[in-house]
């Protein structure tokens, strides 16, 4: 997959925005949805989609959605922080095959940290409970300002 | 360095800004720097900072400052990917120590990736000579649409 293939509406993440598969939600409103990774790098690992935007990556974002999706990711980021108290969090966002991406509807990552817990590989770490991801998408919407 | 520590005027990309040591730069306005890191994880590796902002974490940063530093990112690394022709790229921003966080100023990475060439470890890469990442910083700033 090149950086500039087209934009394939059968990825994961359309297919969530659809409705055809579910997902753990923390909160969403008419252009942004924030929700749990299943196969989380650390507790508390959340994605941050555009709910309209067909990018791929960084390099066809519209500038609106993205201010969109850069406040979204701060705020959700702000209410992980207050949830789960972790000693850091890393913020990422990978374009491309050789770049990490692994599912081609561009996303933000919030991955807390604690230094004495080890990060899971990108694509590497077991797949989640939903009734775990949906205890701590509660505690982290519980947060939100 | 906890999550909530007050901003350092001391560190090293504050003395950058106020040209206390020297930067590589690939472009500013007013708001915005973007300079080569001097230990880069991959050939290209950009970072960018606020001019203004004495925000240390995404939990600080003020959202219009914010917003500045999402489009400066995407302008940069489209200059990038077109400069260097990478096969994907990595946005990454850390926050707290814990977070792998080594500079206590707010800042996004721009790390280009090819396949075939491993990622140097974030603190880890050796320091590269200041005419290579001119040459770089000139090819990059040749793409700034």
């Amino acid at each position: 997959m090149t950086l500039n293939a087209p934009y394939d509406p059968d990825n994961i993440f359309a297919k969530i925005l659809r409705g055809e598969i579910p997902s753990v939600k923390v909160w969403e409103d008419e252009h942004v949805l924030a929700f749990m990774d299943v196969f989380p790098q650390s507790e508390g690992h959340v994605l941050i989609v555009s709910k309209t935007s067909t990018a791929r990556t960084l390099l066809d974002i519209e500038p609106e959605t993205l201010a969109r999706l850069a406040e979204a990711t701060r705020r959700t980021a702000r209410a992980v922080v207050k949830a789960l108290r972790p000693e850091g969090f890393q913020i990422l966002q990978f374009n491309g095959e050789a770049g990490g991406q692994t599912v081609f509807h561009l996303h933000f990552h919030i991955v807390p940290r604690w230094s004495d817990r080890p990060m899971k590989g990108h694509g590497h770490a077991p797949m989640a409970e939903p009734e775990t991801l949906r205890a701590l998408a509660d505690r982290i919407a519980a947060e939100l300002d």
